[in-house]
């Protein structure tokens, strides 16, 4: 498989042809094969237009139907405390309710009210175990990874040809289609050379 | 890529989603993703049927519009004396044309008159080359394996879905899907399990 660095001219001719294990979206065009993890495609798309979004200061977000009250362990609450308003900016709002409670009343488009208690608490025990306080940016890159992860599309979920199609398109206008912001691949690329020499014609 | 001998389950359970540069067939199952040389697949088949044939005496044949009139050099004269009376079992009628010349007036289905004069210039070729006489079983599977690689579709050919249906479920029925005649590999499989190392998923 070629790890090299797709081109947006390549990425941007690409025919959606199906899924494997509806996880898995294999595309086809002149320079051969490619298959695209449609979780980590979809959370790459996601993590910059969160980030973009937020320096223009237009997270989109949704009021929760009910408010979620989560309980906070003490790291977690000095976490909060270091990183409560660049999560005001992201789209959240949550303030404290109780001596050890959370109650989180607004949250990015995106994130289902399902995820949110799972999220933050992963967030802020992300937080809570670092030896020294992050930049600004390093907090902003958090943030919208965890939004980016949590309201991306999940494997083993069918997708129609429209919207492969979809998420192709908006895979190939990113800055960095290659790999998620976690750093795990984007795509895997087996070139007509690779399989004509895998099958001895060349 | 996974080399082992495919099953004739998962064989029979491909779905085939289009093809590589009009030549590879990309087709998924539970299995994962297979990449099937559209060519040599067919070649495959045609060549267990061309033997079947040939057992039961019953190779199908083509009068061809206006007779082939191939000339020989000495030593493809000295192979076609050989192997006249198999190539006539398996579809051809040929008789000597004057000092030097073979003219052809029936070649085996599937061959189209323009293949004729290739093929059999190669094929006496061939036995030209051998050192010893051949046994009658190599005979008669260097005359199918030939038959089969002209006959057999080529590649930088658009398949339609039910010509790419038809190959996978003809190749599924052969004794050795794996490889053709020539020993070349007929399918390429990635599991799922390679694909989610790929991706770093497990």
């Amino acid at each position: 498989m070629n790890q090299e660095e797709p081109t947006l001219a390549s990425l941007s001719t690409l025919k959606p042809l199906g899924q494997i294990r509806n996880s898995f979206i294999l595309a086809v065009n002149e320079d051969g094969l490619w298959i695209i993890d449609q979780h980590v495609a979809h959370e790459r798309v996601l993590f910059e237009r969160v980030l973009k979004e937020r320096a223009a200061q237009k997270v989109g977000s949704q009021r929760l139907l009910m408010p979620i009250v989560l309980e906070l362990s003490p790291a977690q609450q000095a976490a909060f405390s270091e990183i409560s308003d660049e999560l005001q900016f992201n789209g959240f709002e949550a303030e404290p309710f109780g001596a050890r409670s959370l109650a989180v009343k607004v949250a990015p488009a995106g994130v289902d009210a399902g995820s949110v208690e799972h999220m933050l608490h992963e967030l802020l025990d992300q937080f809570s175990r670092e030896e020294q306080s992050l930049n600004l940016e390093k907090i902003r890159a958090r943030i919208a990874a965890s939004i980016a992860c949590h309201a991306a599309i999940k494997v083993n979920m069918p997708l129609e040809q429209n919207k492969m199609e979809w998420l192709l398109v908006e895979l190939a206008k990113t800055d960095h289609p290659m790999s998620c912001p976690h750093g795990r691949p984007v795509v895997l690329r087996y070139s007509v050379k690779d399989i004509q020499k895998a099958f001895k014609r060349i």
